[in-house]
């Protein structure tokens, strides 16, 4: 826990939980969060995901942003799949630039369990704010990234927990929502996130790499581009 | 999956998710979807729970009542803790019949985090009917058993799952709510439910027997009496 004094008081942080997947979004979350002058919970999910290289993303960034604890939650979203990231009987497709329906990467309900299980620890540490990188501007089609669902969730939050009766309420932190790939990855370094330490990709090969092609590929190589930069992701060493 | 003739033509019973806790509300919920006709796919957790025997009765009741698959996800609530029921620090408290305030029992975001994994199961199989044994009558202060949260849950699930997409909505089943726990068994007797398979306990003994005083048995107990019975599940053999 960090103490500062302002204006001669000693003034306690307050606490955030920020849900961290280990990639380019969720880092730049935590950073944000950071620069607020919460004290973070990390929440990260080992869910049975293809690309669980992004675990060991999430806790390196986390321990070079620095977060108050980091908490990693094991459940196995394998047991009914129905996605090409929980699933090996699909593909991970190719990246499109424009989607007209909802892809095969979709997880059912993915972002509805992780800030369920974000409220659960913000409750029962006494937080308010809770950081998701939820984005519909680069749009990827994922139902569970739009306003309208996150204002839902808050709704629901409220009124499933001990919230309405202690009086107080859930806030649902998306800064990145409006912004371009491009503009979060500018907000990010303007922050010093290192984001060699992040994965995006859907289908990394074997050694963790990223295969270049998918949609998060797709669109994290097309920022970096529109920004004159190598993804400094390819160079990580881990 | 049962298939059956009805007027000539094959009808294939539609899918139905159901939170099974092993307890006595989510067995009489079982009862009833099964009644209604559906193929059930129940849905149980370990979540680091004082009273994991429960488990076992949910197996043993799915396995009595009959279901399409059971589910067992498994995931730590210890982790943060923060309840009576997933947390050592704090004691399991007596049965009062009037509450005034959320008890320590209460675990944050339970029924939140259940009914999310009930969405995205039902999203994975395509069902729409997800029954849960909320009860608002024998009121035990639980915030995430109230009618407003559960319509503000169906509410965040349609707009954070492809529902929204494919035009079909959730039907969140609460049959229970405004039962009395007498009430409850009755239904449950009349559909053949064995409550000698179920447990309700909060802090069993370490053979799995029902302590007799918290919360849960002071309920359970009350019900049982009220219908000139003994409760069958103190003469449980496992």
């Amino acid at each position: 826990m960090n103490c500062f004094f302002m204006g001669g008081k000693l003034e306690m942080p307050e606490k955030a939980v920020v849900l961290l997947s280990g990639g380019l979004d969720s880092a730049t979350c935590l950073a944000i969060a950071r620069k607020e002058k919460f004290d973070v919970h990390a929440l990260c999910f080992d869910y049975g995901q293809r690309h669980k290289i992004e675990i060991e993303c999430a806790r390196r960034t986390a321990a070079a942003i620095g977060v108050e604890k980091f908490h990693l939650l094991h459940f196995n979203l394998r047991e009914w799949g129905a996605s090409a990231l929980t699933s090996d009987e699909f593909e991970v497709p190719e990246f499109e630039e424009i989607r007209t329906k909802v892809p095969i990467t979709y997880v059912p309900a993915r972002n509805m369990i992780f800030l369920s299980f974000g409220a659960a620890l913000a409750e029962g540490i006494g937080a308010r704010d809770i950081f998701i990188g939820v984005n519909s501007m680069d749009y990827s089609g994922y139902p569970d990234c739009r306003p309208a669902f996150i204002e839902a969730f808050r709704q629901c939050a409220n009124l499933g927990t001990k919230a309405v009766d202690e009086k107080w309420e859930y806030k649902i932190r998306t800064p990145l929502q409006y912004l371009k790939k491009r503009e979060i990855i500018e907000l990010g370094l303007s922050l010093g996130v290192d984001y060699s330490l992040t994965h995006s990709c859907y289908d990394p090969g074997p050694d963790g790499r990223p295969c270049g092609h998918c949609d998060s590929c797709g669109l994290r190589n097309k920022a970096f581009a529109e920004l004159g930069m190598t993804d400094p992701a390819l160079s990580r060493r881990f």
